[in-house]
Protein backbone atom coordinates (compact mmCIF):
# COMPACT_ATOMS: atom_id res chain seq x y z
CA UNK A 1 0.00 0.00 0.00
CA UNK A 2 0.87 3.41 -0.76
CA UNK A 3 1.06 5.62 2.57
CA UNK A 4 -0.41 8.91 1.31
CA UNK A 5 -0.74 12.09 3.89
CA UNK A 6 -2.95 15.04 2.86
CA UNK A 7 -2.43 18.83 3.71
CA UNK A 8 -5.49 21.02 3.59
CA UNK A 9 -8.67 21.45 4.39
CA UNK A 10 -10.46 23.20 0.95
CA UNK A 11 -12.83 21.53 -1.24
CA UNK A 12 -10.24 19.35 -3.25
CA UNK A 13 -8.28 18.10 0.26
CA UNK A 14 -11.68 16.68 1.64
CA UNK A 15 -12.53 15.20 -1.75
CA UNK A 16 -9.11 13.32 -2.19
CA UNK A 17 -9.72 12.26 1.54
CA UNK A 18 -12.91 10.51 0.50
CA UNK A 19 -11.61 8.70 -2.52
CA UNK A 20 -8.54 7.59 -1.13
CA UNK A 21 -10.27 6.33 1.93
CA UNK A 22 -12.27 4.00 -0.35
CA UNK A 23 -9.03 2.66 -2.33
CA UNK A 24 -7.43 -0.51 -1.78
CA UNK A 25 -3.95 0.53 -3.68
CA UNK A 26 -3.53 3.63 -1.33
CA UNK A 27 -3.47 3.95 2.43
CA UNK A 28 -4.57 7.55 3.47
CA UNK A 29 -2.98 7.66 7.13
CA UNK A 30 -3.02 11.48 8.23
CA UNK A 31 -4.48 14.98 7.09
CA UNK A 32 -2.87 18.00 8.28
CA UNK A 33 -4.50 21.69 8.36
CA UNK A 34 -3.42 24.82 10.01
CA UNK A 35 -7.10 25.06 11.60
CA UNK A 36 -8.27 21.53 13.04
CA UNK A 37 -12.08 22.75 12.27
CA UNK A 38 -12.14 22.49 8.63
CA UNK A 39 -11.02 18.47 8.51
CA UNK A 40 -13.14 18.36 11.74
CA UNK A 41 -15.82 15.98 9.90
CA UNK A 42 -12.66 13.64 8.77
CA UNK A 43 -11.30 12.39 12.14
CA UNK A 44 -13.44 9.72 12.07
CA UNK A 45 -12.37 7.80 9.07
CA UNK A 46 -8.26 9.31 10.02
CA UNK A 47 -5.86 10.73 11.83
CA UNK A 48 -5.64 14.60 12.24
CA UNK A 49 -3.34 17.17 13.07
CA UNK A 50 -2.07 20.66 12.99
CA UNK A 51 1.21 20.52 14.05
CA UNK A 52 3.96 20.06 11.34
CA UNK A 53 6.47 18.21 13.78
CA UNK A 54 3.52 15.76 14.26
CA UNK A 55 3.30 14.42 10.52
CA UNK A 56 4.06 10.93 9.83
CA UNK A 57 6.22 8.67 7.80
CA UNK A 58 4.55 8.43 4.57
CA UNK A 59 5.31 8.06 0.75
CA UNK A 60 3.69 10.88 -0.30
CA UNK A 61 2.89 14.13 0.75
CA UNK A 62 -0.01 16.22 -0.99
CA UNK A 63 -0.43 19.76 -0.36
CA UNK A 64 -3.79 20.71 -1.28
CA UNK A 65 -4.26 24.30 -0.17
CA UNK A 66 -4.39 27.87 -1.87
CA UNK A 67 -2.11 28.26 -4.28
CA UNK A 68 -0.81 31.05 -2.10
CA UNK A 69 0.18 29.06 0.25
CA UNK A 70 1.63 26.04 -1.15
CA UNK A 71 5.43 27.79 -0.64
CA UNK A 72 5.28 27.97 2.84
CA UNK A 73 3.53 25.05 3.53
CA UNK A 74 6.04 22.95 1.67
CA UNK A 75 8.96 24.79 3.49
CA UNK A 76 7.82 24.18 6.82
CA UNK A 77 7.55 20.44 6.35
CA UNK A 78 10.43 17.92 7.44
CA UNK A 79 9.70 14.67 5.60
CA UNK A 80 13.02 13.64 4.24
CA UNK A 81 13.21 12.11 1.13
CA UNK A 82 9.37 11.34 0.83
CA UNK A 83 8.05 12.45 -2.68
CA UNK A 84 6.04 15.62 -2.35
CA UNK A 85 3.44 17.05 -4.74
CA UNK A 86 0.45 20.01 -4.88
CA UNK A 87 -2.66 19.92 -6.57
CA UNK A 88 -2.74 23.53 -8.49
CA UNK A 89 -3.25 23.57 -11.77
CA UNK A 90 -1.69 27.30 -11.83
CA UNK A 91 1.29 26.81 -9.73
CA UNK A 92 4.53 24.93 -11.15
CA UNK A 93 6.71 21.77 -10.41
CA UNK A 94 9.02 24.85 -8.87
CA UNK A 95 7.89 25.92 -6.04
CA UNK A 96 8.41 22.82 -4.54
CA UNK A 97 12.19 23.03 -4.74
CA UNK A 98 13.16 22.78 -1.56
CA UNK A 99 12.29 19.26 -1.63
CA UNK A 100 14.05 16.26 -3.26
CA UNK A 101 11.69 14.78 -5.05
CA UNK A 102 8.48 16.92 -6.04
CA UNK A 103 5.57 16.32 -8.38
CA UNK A 104 1.92 17.90 -9.42
CA UNK A 105 -0.98 15.61 -8.97
CA UNK A 106 -4.15 18.04 -10.59
CA UNK A 107 -7.98 16.63 -11.16
CA UNK A 108 -9.11 18.86 -13.66
CA UNK A 109 -12.93 19.39 -11.92
CA UNK A 110 -14.75 21.64 -9.90
CA UNK A 111 -15.17 20.59 -6.40
CA UNK A 112 -17.93 21.92 -4.43
CA UNK A 113 -17.53 20.77 -0.40
CA UNK A 114 -21.25 19.41 -0.92
CA UNK A 115 -21.22 17.98 -3.88
CA UNK A 116 -20.55 14.17 -4.67
CA UNK A 117 -18.46 13.76 -7.63
CA UNK A 118 -16.99 10.41 -9.45
CA UNK A 119 -13.20 10.33 -9.51
CA UNK A 120 -13.22 7.80 -12.32
CA UNK A 121 -13.95 10.11 -14.75
CA UNK A 122 -11.95 13.02 -13.71
CA UNK A 123 -8.88 13.38 -15.52
CA UNK A 124 -5.99 13.46 -13.03
CA UNK A 125 -2.47 15.61 -14.44
CA UNK A 126 0.63 14.74 -13.41
CA UNK A 127 3.92 15.48 -13.22
CA UNK A 128 7.55 14.88 -11.45
CA UNK A 129 11.28 16.14 -11.32
CA UNK A 130 12.29 12.04 -11.93
CA UNK A 131 10.80 9.53 -14.16
CA UNK A 132 10.97 7.17 -11.47
CA UNK A 133 8.09 9.02 -9.13
CA UNK A 134 6.07 9.45 -12.43
CA UNK A 135 5.35 5.86 -12.11
CA UNK A 136 4.47 5.86 -8.41
CA UNK A 137 2.40 8.84 -8.80
CA UNK A 138 0.69 6.96 -11.77
CA UNK A 139 -0.33 4.32 -9.37
CA UNK A 140 -1.91 6.45 -7.12
CA UNK A 141 -3.67 8.69 -10.02
CA UNK A 142 -5.23 4.67 -11.58
CA UNK A 143 -5.75 3.73 -7.83
CA UNK A 144 -8.82 6.96 -8.47
CA UNK A 145 -9.38 7.55 -11.80
CA UNK A 146 -9.52 5.95 -15.30
CA UNK A 147 -8.12 8.94 -17.24
CA UNK A 148 -4.47 9.94 -16.16
CA UNK A 149 -2.47 12.55 -18.21
CA UNK A 150 1.15 13.31 -18.34
CA UNK A 151 0.91 16.86 -18.66
CA UNK A 152 3.95 19.46 -18.01
CA UNK A 153 3.64 22.89 -15.92
CA UNK A 154 3.68 25.23 -19.03
CA UNK A 155 1.16 22.80 -20.25
CA UNK A 156 -0.98 22.80 -17.15
CA UNK A 157 -1.24 26.52 -16.76
CA UNK A 158 -2.17 26.37 -20.09
CA UNK A 159 -5.15 23.75 -19.14
CA UNK A 160 -5.91 25.72 -15.96
CA UNK A 161 -6.95 28.79 -18.13
CA UNK A 162 -8.74 27.16 -21.15
CA UNK A 163 -10.61 25.96 -17.54
CA UNK A 164 -11.43 29.17 -16.68
CA UNK A 165 -13.20 29.34 -20.04
CA UNK A 166 -14.95 26.04 -20.26
CA UNK A 167 -15.98 26.50 -16.54
CA UNK A 168 -16.08 29.84 -14.81
CA UNK A 169 -17.02 31.99 -17.31
CA UNK A 170 -19.79 29.43 -18.79
CA UNK A 171 -21.06 29.33 -15.42
CA UNK A 172 -20.88 32.87 -15.32
CA UNK A 173 -23.08 32.73 -18.61
CA UNK A 174 -25.42 30.36 -17.04
CA UNK A 175 -26.12 32.84 -14.21
CA UNK A 176 -26.31 35.60 -16.95
CA UNK A 177 -28.94 33.33 -18.43
CA UNK A 178 -31.21 33.12 -14.94
CA UNK A 179 -31.14 36.89 -15.07
CA UNK A 180 -32.30 37.30 -18.00
CA UNK A 181 -34.90 34.54 -17.69
CA UNK A 182 -36.23 36.03 -14.03
CA UNK A 183 -36.87 39.82 -15.19
CA UNK A 184 -39.53 38.49 -17.12
CA UNK A 185 -41.08 35.72 -14.90
CA UNK A 186 -40.01 33.01 -16.47
CA UNK A 187 -39.24 29.76 -14.75
CA UNK A 188 -34.92 29.55 -15.01
CA UNK A 189 -34.87 25.55 -15.28
CA UNK A 190 -36.81 25.74 -18.20
CA UNK A 191 -32.94 26.30 -19.92
CA UNK A 192 -31.55 23.39 -18.31
CA UNK A 193 -32.33 20.66 -21.08
CA UNK A 194 -30.47 23.34 -23.33
CA UNK A 195 -27.64 23.44 -21.29
CA UNK A 196 -27.18 19.46 -20.95
CA UNK A 197 -27.69 19.27 -24.52
CA UNK A 198 -24.98 21.65 -25.44
CA UNK A 199 -22.19 19.72 -23.29
CA UNK A 200 -23.29 16.88 -24.50
CA UNK A 201 -23.37 17.80 -27.99
CA UNK A 202 -19.50 18.53 -28.06
CA UNK A 203 -18.76 14.51 -27.23
CA UNK A 204 -19.94 13.62 -31.09
CA UNK A 205 -18.88 16.69 -32.53
CA UNK A 206 -16.25 19.30 -32.15
CA UNK A 207 -17.68 22.90 -30.49
CA UNK A 208 -16.87 24.63 -33.83
CA UNK A 209 -18.73 21.94 -35.59
CA UNK A 210 -21.27 22.45 -33.22
CA UNK A 211 -21.63 26.16 -33.49
CA UNK A 212 -25.31 27.70 -33.85
CA UNK A 213 -27.06 30.52 -33.20
CA UNK A 214 -28.00 34.72 -35.32
CA UNK A 215 -23.61 35.34 -34.76
CA UNK A 216 -22.84 32.20 -36.42
CA UNK A 217 -25.56 32.55 -38.95
CA UNK A 218 -24.53 36.60 -39.31
CA UNK A 219 -28.20 37.49 -38.50
CA UNK A 220 -27.47 40.97 -37.74
CA UNK A 221 -30.97 41.66 -37.33
CA UNK A 222 -31.48 39.30 -34.64
CA UNK A 223 -28.38 40.84 -32.90
CA UNK A 224 -30.08 44.28 -32.70
CA UNK A 225 -33.10 43.44 -31.29
CA UNK A 226 -31.38 41.37 -28.62
CA UNK A 227 -29.06 44.42 -27.37
CA UNK A 228 -31.59 46.35 -27.66
CA UNK A 229 -33.38 43.92 -24.53
CA UNK A 230 -30.23 43.91 -22.24
CA UNK A 231 -28.48 45.69 -19.57
CA UNK A 232 -25.23 47.43 -20.15
CA UNK A 233 -23.11 44.91 -18.68
CA UNK A 234 -25.01 42.11 -20.86
CA UNK A 235 -25.20 44.20 -23.94
CA UNK A 236 -21.28 44.22 -23.95
CA UNK A 237 -20.82 40.54 -23.38
CA UNK A 238 -23.41 39.89 -25.92
CA UNK A 239 -21.47 42.37 -28.24
CA UNK A 240 -17.57 41.03 -27.61
CA UNK A 241 -19.02 37.26 -27.99
CA UNK A 242 -21.32 37.73 -31.00
CA UNK A 243 -18.39 40.08 -32.84
CA UNK A 244 -16.01 36.85 -32.15
CA UNK A 245 -17.86 34.14 -33.21
CA UNK A 246 -18.48 36.54 -36.23
CA UNK A 247 -15.05 36.38 -37.13
CA UNK A 248 -14.21 32.89 -36.69
CA UNK A 249 -16.89 31.69 -38.72
CA UNK A 250 -15.70 34.71 -41.60
CA UNK A 251 -19.00 36.14 -41.01
CA UNK A 252 -19.73 39.95 -41.95
CA UNK A 253 -22.34 41.86 -39.76
CA UNK B 1 -56.23 11.54 -33.76
CA UNK B 2 -54.71 15.13 -34.45
CA UNK B 3 -53.59 15.11 -37.89
CA UNK B 4 -50.38 17.90 -38.65
CA UNK B 5 -48.61 19.20 -41.54
CA UNK B 6 -45.50 20.73 -40.84
CA UNK B 7 -43.96 23.39 -43.36
CA UNK B 8 -39.73 23.94 -43.54
CA UNK B 9 -37.13 21.75 -44.41
CA UNK B 10 -34.52 22.64 -41.85
CA UNK B 11 -33.52 20.64 -38.42
CA UNK B 12 -36.11 21.76 -36.48
CA UNK B 13 -38.90 20.54 -38.91
CA UNK B 14 -36.61 17.47 -39.69
CA UNK B 15 -36.94 16.47 -35.98
CA UNK B 16 -40.74 17.10 -35.23
CA UNK B 17 -41.13 15.26 -38.60
CA UNK B 18 -39.40 12.41 -36.48
CA UNK B 19 -41.02 12.65 -33.55
CA UNK B 20 -44.29 12.89 -34.78
CA UNK B 21 -43.90 9.86 -37.18
CA UNK B 22 -43.41 8.24 -33.20
CA UNK B 23 -46.54 9.40 -31.53
CA UNK B 24 -50.13 7.80 -30.98
CA UNK B 25 -51.72 11.10 -30.44
CA UNK B 26 -51.10 13.34 -33.43
CA UNK B 27 -50.91 12.17 -37.33
CA UNK B 28 -47.97 13.46 -39.15
CA UNK B 29 -49.91 13.80 -42.54
CA UNK B 30 -47.90 15.63 -44.65
CA UNK B 31 -44.19 18.18 -45.28
CA UNK B 32 -43.92 20.86 -47.10
CA UNK B 33 -40.95 22.33 -48.59
CA UNK B 34 -40.50 24.92 -51.51
CA UNK B 35 -37.24 22.61 -51.90
CA UNK B 36 -38.18 18.97 -52.66
CA UNK B 37 -34.39 17.59 -52.08
CA UNK B 38 -34.41 18.42 -48.11
CA UNK B 39 -37.04 16.95 -47.22
CA UNK B 40 -36.45 13.54 -49.62
CA UNK B 41 -35.06 12.07 -46.72
CA UNK B 42 -38.43 12.41 -45.09
CA UNK B 43 -40.49 10.57 -48.28
CA UNK B 44 -40.63 6.86 -47.04
CA UNK B 45 -42.68 8.01 -43.89
CA UNK B 46 -44.75 11.08 -44.87
CA UNK B 47 -46.20 12.48 -48.32
CA UNK B 48 -43.85 15.84 -49.51
CA UNK B 49 -44.99 18.26 -51.60
CA UNK B 50 -43.30 21.84 -52.65
CA UNK B 51 -47.04 23.18 -54.10
CA UNK B 52 -49.29 25.20 -51.57
CA UNK B 53 -51.77 24.48 -53.39
CA UNK B 54 -51.59 20.69 -52.49
CA UNK B 55 -51.66 21.38 -49.05
CA UNK B 56 -53.77 18.98 -47.44
CA UNK B 57 -56.88 19.47 -44.45
CA UNK B 58 -54.91 19.25 -41.22
CA UNK B 59 -55.85 20.12 -37.97
CA UNK B 60 -52.61 21.81 -37.16
CA UNK B 61 -50.07 23.61 -39.54
CA UNK B 62 -46.75 24.04 -38.18
CA UNK B 63 -44.49 26.35 -39.61
CA UNK B 64 -40.56 25.48 -39.31
CA UNK B 65 -38.48 27.97 -41.56
CA UNK B 66 -35.77 30.72 -40.86
CA UNK B 67 -37.32 33.71 -39.53
CA UNK B 68 -37.38 35.63 -42.19
CA UNK B 69 -39.39 33.21 -44.10
CA UNK B 70 -42.45 32.68 -41.54
CA UNK B 71 -44.38 35.61 -42.67
CA UNK B 72 -44.09 34.70 -46.62
CA UNK B 73 -44.62 31.17 -46.29
CA UNK B 74 -47.66 32.07 -43.72
CA UNK B 75 -49.07 34.79 -46.28
CA UNK B 76 -49.13 31.51 -49.19
CA UNK B 77 -51.12 29.45 -47.28
CA UNK B 78 -54.96 28.88 -47.78
CA UNK B 79 -55.67 26.78 -44.89
CA UNK B 80 -59.40 27.93 -44.42
CA UNK B 81 -59.83 28.25 -40.46
CA UNK B 82 -56.72 25.62 -39.51
CA UNK B 83 -54.42 26.50 -36.83
CA UNK B 84 -51.29 27.65 -37.71
CA UNK B 85 -48.38 28.00 -35.71
CA UNK B 86 -44.61 28.73 -35.76
CA UNK B 87 -41.51 27.37 -33.92
CA UNK B 88 -39.58 30.50 -33.56
CA UNK B 89 -38.27 31.71 -30.54
CA UNK B 90 -37.60 35.32 -31.24
CA UNK B 91 -40.90 35.57 -33.75
CA UNK B 92 -43.77 36.91 -32.15
CA UNK B 93 -47.79 35.67 -32.51
CA UNK B 94 -48.48 38.38 -34.43
CA UNK B 95 -46.38 37.88 -37.84
CA UNK B 96 -49.13 34.82 -38.97
CA UNK B 97 -52.28 37.52 -38.37
CA UNK B 98 -53.43 36.55 -42.24
CA UNK B 99 -54.94 33.30 -40.02
CA UNK B 100 -57.95 33.35 -37.71
CA UNK B 101 -55.67 30.87 -35.62
CA UNK B 102 -52.54 31.35 -34.66
CA UNK B 103 -49.77 29.80 -31.92
CA UNK B 104 -46.33 29.19 -31.22
CA UNK B 105 -44.77 26.09 -30.61
CA UNK B 106 -41.15 26.25 -29.70
CA UNK B 107 -38.99 24.21 -28.44
CA UNK B 108 -36.57 25.11 -26.43
CA UNK B 109 -33.27 23.61 -27.72
CA UNK B 110 -30.31 23.41 -30.06
CA UNK B 111 -31.10 20.85 -32.73
CA UNK B 112 -28.27 19.04 -35.25
CA UNK B 113 -29.60 17.18 -38.03
CA UNK B 114 -27.39 14.00 -37.52
CA UNK B 115 -27.67 14.02 -33.61
CA UNK B 116 -30.49 12.16 -32.09
CA UNK B 117 -32.03 13.79 -29.28
CA UNK B 118 -34.93 12.97 -27.07
CA UNK B 119 -37.87 15.43 -26.83
CA UNK B 120 -39.52 13.83 -23.77
CA UNK B 121 -36.73 16.06 -21.87
CA UNK B 122 -37.32 19.02 -24.35
CA UNK B 123 -39.19 21.96 -22.80
CA UNK B 124 -42.20 23.08 -25.09
CA UNK B 125 -43.42 26.76 -25.19
CA UNK B 126 -46.51 27.51 -26.38
CA UNK B 127 -48.63 30.22 -27.04
CA UNK B 128 -52.46 30.59 -28.95
CA UNK B 129 -54.29 33.77 -30.13
CA UNK B 130 -57.34 31.89 -28.33
CA UNK B 131 -57.55 29.82 -25.29
CA UNK B 132 -59.72 26.84 -27.25
CA UNK B 133 -56.76 26.17 -29.03
CA UNK B 134 -53.71 26.47 -26.43
CA UNK B 135 -55.67 23.23 -25.11
CA UNK B 136 -55.20 21.90 -28.50
CA UNK B 137 -51.31 23.13 -28.77
CA UNK B 138 -51.21 21.38 -25.03
CA UNK B 139 -52.12 18.00 -26.25
CA UNK B 140 -49.57 17.80 -29.33
CA UNK B 141 -47.00 19.11 -26.70
CA UNK B 142 -47.92 16.44 -24.18
CA UNK B 143 -47.58 14.22 -26.62
CA UNK B 144 -43.74 14.35 -27.39
CA UNK B 145 -42.92 16.05 -24.26
CA UNK B 146 -42.58 15.57 -20.23
CA UNK B 147 -42.13 19.80 -20.22
CA UNK B 148 -44.89 21.92 -21.53
CA UNK B 149 -44.79 25.91 -20.92
CA UNK B 150 -47.03 29.00 -21.68
CA UNK B 151 -44.85 31.47 -22.60
CA UNK B 152 -46.29 34.78 -24.07
CA UNK B 153 -44.39 36.37 -27.34
CA UNK B 154 -42.34 39.05 -25.35
CA UNK B 155 -41.48 35.88 -22.91
CA UNK B 156 -40.16 34.08 -25.47
CA UNK B 157 -38.28 36.68 -27.11
CA UNK B 158 -36.29 37.26 -23.45
CA UNK B 159 -36.14 32.95 -23.59
CA UNK B 160 -34.54 33.14 -26.86
CA UNK B 161 -31.74 35.51 -25.65
CA UNK B 162 -31.18 33.99 -22.67
CA UNK B 163 -30.46 31.10 -24.94
CA UNK B 164 -27.90 32.70 -27.11
CA UNK B 165 -25.92 33.18 -24.03
CA UNK B 166 -26.73 29.74 -22.31
CA UNK B 167 -26.34 27.53 -25.89
CA UNK B 168 -24.35 29.89 -28.23
CA UNK B 169 -21.54 31.78 -26.47
CA UNK B 170 -21.37 28.89 -24.13
CA UNK B 171 -20.40 26.67 -27.18
CA UNK B 172 -18.31 29.78 -28.27
CA UNK B 173 -16.09 29.00 -25.11
CA UNK B 174 -16.00 25.51 -25.57
CA UNK B 175 -14.28 26.64 -28.63
CA UNK B 176 -11.95 29.02 -27.22
CA UNK B 177 -10.76 26.31 -24.28
CA UNK B 178 -10.20 23.91 -27.53
CA UNK B 179 -8.21 26.23 -29.23
CA UNK B 180 -6.10 27.47 -25.69
CA UNK B 181 -5.53 23.87 -25.40
CA UNK B 182 -4.41 23.10 -28.70
CA UNK B 183 -1.88 25.79 -28.70
CA UNK B 184 0.10 23.78 -25.84
CA UNK B 185 -0.51 20.28 -27.44
CA UNK B 186 -2.88 18.96 -24.81
CA UNK B 187 -5.96 16.66 -26.29
CA UNK B 188 -9.16 18.87 -26.20
CA UNK B 189 -11.07 15.98 -24.51
CA UNK B 190 -9.33 16.74 -21.51
CA UNK B 191 -11.98 19.36 -20.87
CA UNK B 192 -14.84 17.08 -21.19
CA UNK B 193 -15.98 15.79 -17.84
CA UNK B 194 -15.13 19.55 -16.34
CA UNK B 195 -17.64 20.83 -18.98
CA UNK B 196 -20.35 17.77 -18.20
CA UNK B 197 -19.37 18.52 -14.33
CA UNK B 198 -20.27 22.12 -15.08
CA UNK B 199 -23.47 21.87 -17.02
CA UNK B 200 -25.02 19.36 -13.99
CA UNK B 201 -23.88 21.15 -11.18
CA UNK B 202 -26.64 24.13 -11.69
CA UNK B 203 -29.24 21.04 -11.21
CA UNK B 204 -28.62 21.12 -7.62
CA UNK B 205 -27.42 24.42 -7.09
CA UNK B 206 -28.21 27.40 -8.95
CA UNK B 207 -25.18 28.96 -10.92
CA UNK B 208 -24.51 32.46 -8.68
CA UNK B 209 -23.74 30.02 -6.01
CA UNK B 210 -21.80 27.37 -8.66
CA UNK B 211 -19.24 30.42 -9.47
CA UNK B 212 -15.75 29.39 -8.67
CA UNK B 213 -12.26 30.87 -9.99
CA UNK B 214 -9.53 33.27 -9.49
CA UNK B 215 -12.39 35.78 -10.84
CA UNK B 216 -14.99 34.79 -8.25
CA UNK B 217 -12.12 35.01 -5.15
CA UNK B 218 -10.74 38.37 -6.59
CA UNK B 219 -7.54 36.82 -7.22
CA UNK B 220 -5.71 39.72 -9.29
CA UNK B 221 -2.52 37.68 -9.36
CA UNK B 222 -3.88 34.86 -11.34
CA UNK B 223 -5.95 36.82 -13.92
CA UNK B 224 -2.74 38.98 -15.17
CA UNK B 225 -0.87 35.45 -15.68
CA UNK B 226 -3.77 34.15 -17.65
CA UNK B 227 -3.97 37.22 -19.64
CA UNK B 228 -0.20 37.43 -20.62
CA UNK B 229 -0.70 34.01 -21.98
CA UNK B 230 -3.49 34.99 -24.46
CA UNK B 231 -4.12 36.62 -28.02
CA UNK B 232 -6.02 39.68 -28.21
CA UNK B 233 -9.31 38.17 -28.52
CA UNK B 234 -9.00 35.62 -25.87
CA UNK B 235 -7.90 38.63 -23.65
CA UNK B 236 -10.44 40.95 -24.39
CA UNK B 237 -13.44 38.03 -23.07
CA UNK B 238 -11.03 37.53 -20.54
CA UNK B 239 -11.13 40.28 -18.92
CA UNK B 240 -14.76 41.23 -19.73
CA UNK B 241 -16.16 38.26 -18.17
CA UNK B 242 -13.35 38.35 -14.75
CA UNK B 243 -14.62 42.19 -14.81
CA UNK B 244 -18.58 40.94 -14.74
CA UNK B 245 -17.81 38.05 -12.12
CA UNK B 246 -15.81 40.17 -10.21
CA UNK B 247 -19.08 43.43 -9.94
CA UNK B 248 -21.51 40.68 -9.52
CA UNK B 249 -20.03 38.93 -6.47
CA UNK B 250 -18.64 42.81 -5.35
CA UNK B 251 -15.09 41.85 -5.70
CA UNK B 252 -12.38 44.27 -6.17
CA UNK B 253 -9.20 43.63 -8.46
Amino acid sequence: MIKIIILGGGNVAHHLARVFKNSTKVSLIQIFNRSLNSIKDLEKHVEITNNYRKLKNADIYIISVSDSAIEKVSSKMDIGNALVVHTSGSTSLNILKNHKRTGVFYPLQTFSKDRNIDFAEIPICIETSNNEDLKLLELVAESISKSIYKIDSKQRKQLHIAAVFVNNFVNHLYAIGDDICKERNIQTDILHPLIKETAKKIESMNAFNAQTGPAKRGDSSIIKKHISNLNKNQQEIYKLLSNSIVDKYGNKL
